[in-house]
């Protein structure tokens, strides 16, 4: 019965996972090497996949060929290449050799680092790296480690959000008496462009949905919130006896590339005792290059600031840096002993345990991927990356605007480019859009999504997959051409 | 500037991804190979990696070797190390060469699947794998998307139950009126054994503290929760005008490994209303045997079920599932519908968005690697692999019992045995043992964590590290007895 006893079955056997690796190694290689030849968008239908397998599990094992095989014919067709030259929608994960090695290290060791003693390195790789990242994207000491403050890696912005959200919460409950009623109270504020999971987050923690506050954005402004409104919003929440909580500033907004301005609006945040934070998810990363810098001005106002390096910053899925300015409230909020996990090194206090810097007590050591992409590329490629992709997106959105068919409809900020065909005899403009964007992805040579601002429908463009170059961008402003020619003559009397 | 400009810079470029990513595959092989050399529980100071690292990132890209060279020198040191077969404290994160190909895979791949059409195929198999898992588990077909039911990949548990807790408090407040402030009046129920992720996943959704009910439980019962207890005290909630709305019941406890009668509390929470989630996180893998199978019986009566099959199933870190009798709860409360996530699959309703079934909108494909491990073992040997442990366990319990130093504080249920060195001549029996756990522990050749039940601390022996075998059973009964031998001479009078 004892495992010994049973030499056929051995699920870690060095022989076999030095063999099956390298071979899914070849396999994933393969896949990168013809990934141009996958339509970007998978075209498959509901349903597909349960047609494909058993309805139940097998009782005996398959053969890495037959389940490579699988992947192959059931999987593949099945996805939406994320990792395509011409792959532009949602936002880039981009990976990269680096951050693949990472993640095999962390898969491979499979250490749990909840609190200090459960695997020092992975709780102090992670102190070290946020402090290199801070130090990267020149951030106040008040941030760091080695200064007053600290970092978190968490799997993704929500996490950051809800995570500082409940800080901010029993922060306040607290100097408001701890009477737990207060949570009716509380108001966050956010502008009509901060990515939806704010308000999930706030619902999610407690804050009624009723008080949550979306202020208005236009294009005079181009879609960065207003200090003005906020200070009077805030104001109108006062004199209803309610209490301002929580402000979300996003570097870079997910429809339009907004950036808000965290100096104007930390000023009122400050004045009036909310929480700001910064979510500089995407855009973040560039602040890496000094040109790109200005958008973090004024982050020494703010309480938490997040970024993904996950999203532009060659690192495999996931990874969300959080930094706050006084980790104890996250901590006050967060934490818990239990006996089953106390030991000398925790009861000291001189060590970090990060399961009191999040929602779950298991953690994956995410800390390594970005350390070796880090390390791997140096600051110097890594703005060099940076700098290529926002080049190719500058170099688009002037063939976009060099045609008169077309327009841009937001300026581009960073490498979020947001275009349209221009309204023609009277057409609905929203539905010729939404006509070309259909015809572009249908195509399954490029993949792009749809941004609404001001209530007019526009075409994303985000540039900096890791393996677009040039001659992919060449091929999609081709490609939109075409079918712009087909969608307008459709429509032509 | 372009990318092409300079060739000089390729993050994911296919000859060095195949030579780098073998030469890592070969660095964790002999990983594993030396694992039983390395101190289980790493013997590093707190701060040790501060002084081995530079304080800020490097301009220039480090070569791979260097990297390799640093985490030999700098990070194995300050592994504890998961995978060791030495390993016995917490529980297993048990890691298999199916489960790391399957994590390669996913981390490659890289997409995100947040909606269907994002990646169809990370969908559909999420699906697929959750209905296998839960005939495996022989689960009703309410809990099946073939069924009335479905499921999602989470994390973690305490995701798992912030979002049920989310979904059974939005549930009761549309029953209640849609008034927000009847947050402060629902109560949730545990033992004085449920996994601390409990508490903390309650207060994060805004249930007050002091609505939170440990409902204490003993020796006499073997620490299972009192189904009369749960009773009275729901009673004298109702009579206070408090709001009963949700139960964790545990099968495998974390200091003990106790085990909660789901009929029986299941049968008092549908009398109540109450949401009644099982948290199997460890023993739920049990379950797939036909012989443990009955730790389930009443699982019919629940409204939600998580287990973890990254704990002792061969999974690689992270994955929990989550079953769900009425998923639509769960969405009702965390969905949510941007324009810029629109598409057509989702309005046709006929497909499953998972970022509506969990807290965050990015998310990895984890079905990839639980598909694998199931295929690439069959039930057959999965069923092998259960029963080895159990066996292990089994045989080091009666070692254990047959020695009269020491006794099992309580009977084992699973895998966790629960032992002490009985206490002697007068002696704090706590104290005891908890020198003899650090005695164990600070040899370096094995890993354990202690226990405290009902004022009992004990040490906590959990079997099944993917690599452990009969011999490292036997070395740690021999190292056990050392130890006792010094720490009981030491108080020899």
């Amino acid at each position: 019965m004892s495992k010994t006893s049973d030499k056929s079955f051995l699920p870690l056997d060095m022989v076999s996972f030095r063999d099956e690796s390298k071979a899914v190694i070849d396999f994933i290689a393969d896949y990168y090497k013809n990934i141009e030849k996958y339509p970007v968008q998978s075209k498959v239908e509901p349903g597909y996949l349960l047609s494909k397998l058993p309805d139940s599990a097998p009782y005996s094992p398959d053969s890495l060929e037959d389940v490579l095989n699988d992947v192959s014919d059931s999987i593949l067709p099945g996805l939406t290449h994320w990792q395509s030259p011409s792959f532009f929608a949602y936002y880039q994960a981009s990976s990269s050799t680096a951050g693949f090695l990472g993640e095999m290290l962390c898969s491979a060791f499979n250490v749990v680092g909840f609190n200090w003693i459960s695997s020092p390195a992975a709780t102090e790789l992670e102190s070290v790296v946020l402090d290199w990242m801070a130090k990267m994207l020149r951030l106040p000491s008040s941030f760091l480690f080695s200064g007053t403050g600290g970092g978190v890696i968490h799997g993704t912005t929500c996490e950051a959000v809800v995570c500082t959200l409940a800080a901010a919460r029993d922060k306040a409950l607290k100097e408001l008496g701890d009477n737990w009623e207060n949570i009716t109270k509380f108001v966050v504020y956010a502008s009509d462009q901060t990515h939806f999971t704010f308000q999930k987050a706030a619902k999610l923690v407690g804050i009624p949905p009723s008080n949550f506050r979306f202020l208005q954005t236009s294009f005079a402004t181009e879609f960065a919130m207003s200090p003005e409104l906020l200070r009077s919003t805030i104001e109108d929440d006062v004199r209803s006896g309610l209490v301002p909580l929580y402000i979300c500033a996003t570097l870079g907004t997910t429809a339009c590339g907004a950036v808000d301005s965290i100096g104007e609006l930390g000023r009122v945040a400050n004045e009036y005792k909310l929480w700001l934070h910064i979510d500089a998810a995407h855009a973040g990363n560039a602040c890496i290059c000094p040109e790109f810098r200005y958008f973090l001005d004024g982050v020494e106002l703010a309480s938490s600031l997040s970024m993904n390096p996950h999203k532009w910053f060659l690192t495999n899925m996931d990874c969300c840096c959080l930094w706050l300015k006084e980790p104890r409230f996250l901590i006050d909020s967060l934490s818990s002993n239990p006996e089953y996990l106390e030991n000398n090194a925790s009861k000291s206090n001189v060590v970090v345990d990060y399961k009191d810097w999040q929602v779950t007590l298991s953690r994956r050591f995410r800390a390594l991927k970005l350390w070796i992409v880090i390390r791997r590329h140096g600051v110097e490629n890594l703005m060099r990356h940076i700098r290529s992709d926002v080049e190719l997106a500058k170099q688009f959105e002037a063939l976009i605007a060099e045609d008169e068919r077309f327009e841009i409809v937001v300026p581009r900020r960073i490498v979020l480019v947001l275009f349209r065909l221009k309204p023609k005899h009277g057409l609905d403009g929203n539905e010729l859009n939404r006509k070309l964007l259909d015809a572009i992805n249908c195509s399954g040579r490029a993949f792009l999504t749809q941004g609404v601002v001001g209530g007019i429908y526009a075409i994303r463009c985000v540039v900096g997959a890791t393996l677009t170059e040039e001659r992919h961008m060449k091929d999609l402003w081709s490609l939109i051409q075409e079918k712009a020619r087909l969608v307008l003559l459709q429509y032509s009397p």
